[in-house]
């Protein structure tokens, strides 16, 4: 048995992909246009992890997609948590809770999937802008 | 960067650990109890494969968790799916979408989480009870 994905649908695909793959930098694995079933699916993958993918479907007419609580979110491990964030902070991001403890953050997709981002390892030390950084929104 | 899990609401830890270890047959792979916060963490995999896990979060004073659409689903690939959903059965489990190609099946956890089931490399051949069987509820 294997963890395969985890599927979301998104709204806009050309956003989506925007933010998985420009912002969050995972990897197309593959793509499958679905003519007669008016969908389109797209798996990613973290560079250099396959073992577990994310499976965006992009329904054609349909959009708009509601938030539930059951769903929680998905975490990447990166290798600096600083800098990862830094990065996407350069790109107009909202880190809705930054990585004040040097261990984690989240933000969101344009759908509103909750990411969560983990230190790989041991905790960064302390330090500013990230220090001070109030949280904003929800995740 | 790795894909480290994805975290669910669970509003009954006992009935959901019934479901994600007794039914699915995922393995525990650690719990955290924080006393100070009410919750609990436990981590879950698939049995022979810890590359990316489900987290389930119960907070002890929260409970009734919605559902939204944009999420679908997690999904395992299972060795045989016949074999798999015939357990699944025989435990009283709801399949909502049967295996009757041989290939993907649909359960939901408790609090209706959706969980895809596909079947390693080539589906397998067509066969009864499967073929005739009908989908029940949503997935």
């Amino acid at each position: 048995m294997k963890y395969l994905h985890t599927m979301v649908r998104v709204s806009d695909l050309e956003a989506s992909l925007d933010f998985y793959i420009k912002t969050l930098g995972l990897v197309e694995h593959s793509r499958q246009e679905v003519e007669s079933g008016r969908f389109t699916l797209v798996f990613l993958h973290a560079p250099g992890d396959q073992a577990a993918m994310i499976e965006l479907t992009y329904n054609w007419d349909e959009s708009g997609y509601s938030s539930g609580r059951n769903f929680g979110h998905i975490a990447y491990q990166v290798d600096n948590i600083y800098i990862f964030c830094q990065q996407l902070l350069d790109q107009g991001v909202i880190i809705n809770r930054p990585p004040r403890d040097g261990h984690m953050a989240f933000i969101k997709s344009p759908d509103g999937i909750s990411i969560e981002l983990i230190q790989k390892g041991e905790s960064l030390p302390l330090q500013e802008p990230w220090l001070s950084m109030t949280n904003e929104g929800t995740w």
